[in-house]
Formats: structure tokens, sequence, C-alpha cells
């Protein structure tokens, strides 16, 4: 846990749908497809590197089991990962950070990329009118359903 | 080994600068920025989830490990990560792979993000005048030099 971190902050630990073994996974507050999901250590981590061999591990085991969640859900069978560390990649949140993206066929525009999306929300002010976020009560809501929908996956494994 | 696949093909095996564990690392014959290499299973595999847990385990941590090395000989501490799986997320070639690519503050013009140059290359045509490939030696020096720095770097660990 640390102090200004914002997913050390009980706004996002709230929401955290799957958890294992010291990993949590939450609904992208923005997401940029449905279905944008971070993984992150529940333990404030700025660096892959400050990770044992066995969270190394840990983490992308964890990741898989819910990338094959999420694209079960949203009915896809392809997916983007992205992990961006250090500032001059574009770690915009210094709390080692696991971007996972469902994917379908046309889902974006013809020549628009997730990644420009995600660095172009990542920039936009707060209050900034075109910001592409979900309500509160919506964000919840995803949140609430993903993690009911994350126990049957998980009972089913 | 898969016949006609580009990763399974001498060209590239014969390049690997770094191998552990059932994973190689080899240099990216065009790439988007300085250091720009990727990490395979040596088997030919398309998908994560063709890996054991165990393979899980050695992929990251090798990628780990090579990222640590590129960091080191590119002056970077900023690195990005991205593994797309099927076709609608970009996967250009169907063998796995992870792209491991060092930063540096303003290496990319402003708002030409590196992402959307990754498939601006993957879409030219192997002929294309505008492809920015390295001649056949580069690579091959390059690739050459990298297997000896990694040797020295293993040999420190």
């Amino acid at each position: 846990m640390k102090k200004d971190c914002p997913f050390c902050d009980s706004h996002v630990t709230a929401q955290i749908f799957a958890a294992e073994k010291g990993f949590s996974a939450f609904y992208n507050h923005s997401p940029i497809l449905p279905g944008h999901t971070l993984i992150i250590p529940e333990k404030h981590a700025g660096s892959l590197f400050e990770l044992s061999e066995e969270e190394i591990s840990g983490f992308f085991s964890f990741a898989r089991k819910v990338t094959s969640f999420l694209t079960g859900i949203y009915r896809s069978d392809a997916y983007d990962w992205s992990l961006q560390e250090g500032e001059a990649a574009g770690q915009s949140v210094n709390h080692l950070h696991l971007h996972i993206i469902p994917r379908k066929p046309g889902d974006l525009p013809e020549g628009v990329e997730w990644f420009g999306k995600l660095h172009e929300q990542q920039s936009l002010a707060i209050d900034d009118a075109e910001r592409i976020m979900l309500s509160e009560w919506e964000y919840m809501e995803i949140s609430r359903a993903l993690k009911e929908k994350w126990a049957s996956f998980i009972g089913r494994q």
C-alpha cells in the first residue's frame, strides 16, 4: 500500500474482480475497448524487477487465466497485452500493471490503434468532456458482475 | 519447427543471440527503435495457451532477463512489452512472440507511437522502398555483437 498511488487506493481495490497469489485484476474505469482490464501486484511495486522469480511466474500465470476468462466473457479470440515501464515508455501510474485488451475484427475504425487511444485517454484531463469514462455506478456494476462470473469461471477450472 | 513459419526459419534461428530453457531472443530485422527484440518459444507455438505453467514462468523470466540486458546495452531505463495474439489483435506471424522495446525520452517525435509504427512496418510489403529494414550484414553484425554481450552479461549474473 502506498499513499497517493491510485492503484493502492480503495476506489480501485474495492472493485477488484479476481485475485490470486498476491495479484489482482480490475476493470479499467476508462476502457478503450470492452473488457479492458488491468493486472497488478497487490503490494505496491513500480517495476517488474521488484518481483521475485516466483512472483513473475504467479503474475503471468494469473494474467493468462484472466485473459482466458475475458476472451470468453467478451466472445473474442484475440487479445493484446501491453506493459509499459518508465516514463519514457508511457507508464502513467507508477504501480506495475499489465493491460489486457480482448480484440475482435473491426473493433476499431481502420487506422485507429488501441495503443494510441490508450495514450490519448491517459493524457486527457479529469474534467475533459471528451474523456471516455464509465459512470461510477456502471463501473461498480460491471466490476460486481465480473466478480460473479470469475467465481463461476474459477469453479469450473 | 514449422514449415513456412518465418520464426522457425534458419534465417532467424541463425541470428538468435540469447537462449534459455527452450526460449530464444533475436533482434528484429526491422527494429522500430534501437534494441527492438523478440522473445519466442523455440518450439512452434501459436498461442500463449499452448505453454505449460512451467513454460509460462520460463518465458517471462527469460524475457525479464533480456529486458535487463537490453536496457543496459541501450542505456535506457524504460521499456515497452507487447504481445498480440490473434489476427484481430494484430498478430502478424503465427508464432508466439513478445516484443521488447527499450525506450528513452524523446526517442519518437511528439505524437508518434511505437505501436503505430509497429503496425505500419508490418503492413509494408517486402519490396516496399519505404520499409525500414537493416541490411543483411548489419543484421548479422548486430546479432553477433549482441550474442557476445549476452554471454558476458550472463557470466556476470
